[in-house]
């Protein structure tokens, strides 16, 4: 802890300790531990689940920590799935421990029933790895070239699946990548994080750790199979979705249900009950391989109106292998056709560095399809090299242009392999 | 018409002109004239409304043009309310002219009113205005300088109200960036596109300037005013929504209802019959006063997980004096926290560059406010030097920035203006 001496000295008198209802001025909430920062500052989580800093030294003590968390012991039961879960950090796998006021991960399987006790009535939680503990904005690829190599480890070894528990910042990127990395894995791999932390009575966790458990219990029985993120579905606390790995879009800041799929249906609907609807089967053939060679030079450009294509000329230089631009509506950027100042142009620019590095046209608008043949300046952008990703969208493409420059550096089968449908992430035309 | 003499002299004995129903192959659609491309390959326009090109000399003539359209004489009725129309190009201001084979825009008031006749039983339109015709994905914020100011010509002449037609590419960022170019307009300015062509049984054009039209007749008397759109805000043609300029993007790339309110309410919504239901009013002063300052050397960056935050230095470099990052989450980027190598960690190079360039979070998953006060992460960007705008728009947030900029360089001051709610970018904090 570390609040100022004149602080630490008033909890003390007060026998006020971290999870203590506490009045700090005229702010009521409970009293939270210091990690940094102004040490006069008392940090309170308000009812809202938010915390915010207050300078006073008028503190009152409200009310006890409202409850203490032991870790049971959990028993093997033979006749459930073996699961594995993979922690990589993130509000999800972290509590807020009242005894000693610190944030401490969960890392025990033990640890993680103890807070969900559902769980083993549907799972067998065997085994709990923890390759790294990051905040999942700093994530990168190397952090998914190893998710991806333990999730094969773990699935070889006869998992009936696996959960990865990661901050859902970036929830929908990695579960892109490990779409890539994972090809056409036979088995579920689900990708599950909270939006609310889990001191909070609003925390979805327990929910969609719960709901990720029934769908890997009930996978070979269904069908279901391959990487895909297991978050709320609605405002309610009653249902999650498993949405593809390469459909999904976080699209909120804060609510439960912020996870999207974007042009596709989810691929089932998972009651807390257990009870699943499945919406999306896959035909392919299946396999458990870890395929992880990604190439990082690979850049995503959004335009706004009026931006200046040199930024494209950025990144060829930086050494960049490959683009991918946020185009506007079916895919239009400013072109020879319309822009005066020809160095304003994106297609003449797109024109000249399409020859030695690949751009590609994904939409802006999240949702929808690209389409080059309504407008001529989409056509345009065509005939200057760019590619249309169809439904992609842009996240997934950047992701799976990595993935696909990390084992291919040929122009032509570059371009290939990003029209061709590898994960899910291009869906059928559904009108022509 | 550039088909090949071969393709021409097929199409002339078969008495086939542009708008003609045909077969060609295996095909049959609308004969589209040619403007550039191969010759020998014919343009036909599906049912489904989108063109594809047949390399074929098997041509049939099905049908004869299916209508013609005339303009008609309209006259003036000086009971209902006096409007502009403001025409720039883009799908809902053109049509096929199937006598001439060419796309004409429809630039003469009777020729609007002959293509939909229902909109002189709502209001005369008594100007068309074409400032310039170019489609949107061109406009950058000159085009917008010269709206804004023809609006205010417009409305101080005592027209009440002016409809903007325009492609729908990029038409939200225009009525962001006519909301701060017309500061708390006093009439309503309403910006109109078409997401599908006026020879498609779809078109979605004739119902939004109906609707539009409806919206300015009645505007005064329900206290309607400023800068919005006026889209379809369904799948069925019934009724559009009057979404604030600042608060609406497009989230589809060919949908109807593709215009969504994001994080606020639209402002009213209008059925086709002319009933408006009110959800937001404006309490603030109004005017008539074009402000249209602007800097364009600002910038949107949108990280991917491990993009090299050196992108913001290269923006520094040529010059821009503002930059929007969209930021994962409630506000997080890659951080000094977990980032081994400092060179990759974006608050890093934010504390470097915010000293002289103003850089600002908005959030990347489109819906939702940022908040700095629940993750460590985010409170490290911000005490580098980023600003957390709130629930405001990435799109129209570099809009504004470009805005503000153009009316003060200095630093604090550009801050405070952009945390300011200045045209409704910013919304109220519904909890805490």
């Amino acid at each position: 802890m570390s609040y100022s001496k004149k602080i630490q000295g008033i909890l003390k008198k007060n026998h006020i300790v971290p999870g203590c209802k506490i009045r700090v001025g005229e702010k009521e909430g409970l009293l939270m531990p210091k990690a940094s920062g102004d040490g006069d500052v008392v940090v309170l989580k308000l009812k809202s689940g938010y915390n915010i800093g207050v300078r006073s030294l008028d503190i009152e003590k409200l009310a006890e920590p409202a409850r203490r968390i032991n870790a049971k012991k959990v028993e093997y039961d033979p006749a459930k799935p073996k699961v594995s879960v993979i922690v990589t950090g993130g509000t999800i796998s972290s509590k807020v421990d009242y005894n000693t006021g610190g944030v401490t991960a969960l890392l025990d399987p033990n640890e993680i029933v103890g807070q969900i006790p559902e769980l083993k009535e549907i799972i067998n939680i065997h085994k709990v790895v923890v390759p790294f503990t990051r905040m999942s904005e700093s994530f990168d690829y190397k952090d998914w070239q190893v998710l991806a190599k333990e999730v094969e480890k773990r699935l070889k070894a006869g998992d009936a699946g696996v959960i990865i528990t990661q901050g859902t910042d970036i929830l929908h990127y990695t579960a892109a990548a490990l779409s890539f990395m994972l090809p056409n894995v036979g088995k579920p791999v689900v990708v599950v994080g909270s939006q609310r932390s889990t001191d909070r009575g609003s925390s979805d966790g327990a929910m969609n750790l719960i709901c990720a458990s029934h769908l890997i219990a009930q996978a070979k029985s269904l069908e279901i199979r391959g990487v895909g993120t297991c978050m709320h579905g609605g405002m309610s606390d009653d249902y999650c979705y498993f949405i593809r790995g390469t459909k999904v879009r976080k699209l909120h800041t804060s609510r439960r249900d912020a996870f999207k799929s974007v042009n596709a249906k989810p691929i089932a609907r998972i009651s807390l009950s257990g009870k699943i609807d499945v919406y999306q089967k896959d035909d392919f053939e299946f396999g458990i391989r870890a395929d992880t060679k990604f190439e990082p030079k690979v850049a995503l450009i959004k335009p706004i109106p009026g931006a200046d294509p040199d930024i494209i000329n950025y990144y060829v230089k930086k050494g960049y292998r490959g683009i991918i631009i946020e185009a506007f509506g079916l895919g239009q950027v400013a072109s020879d056709q319309w822009v005066k100042d020809k160095k304003m142009s994106w297609t003449s620019v797109i024109r000249k560095v399409s020859k030695k590095v690949p751009v590609f046209f994904a939409a802006q608008t999240v949702y929808g399809r690209l389409n080059p043949n309504v407008y001529s300046e989409a056509r345009e952008a065509q005939a200057a090299g760019a590619v249309f990703l169809e439904d992609m969208l842009s996240e997934v493409a950047v992701i799976k242009l990595g993935w696909v420059l990390g084992h291919t550096k040929e122009m032509e089968k570059v371009k290939e392999m990003m029209v061709t449908n590898l994960a899910g992430e291009i869906t059928e035309r559904s009108e022509i």
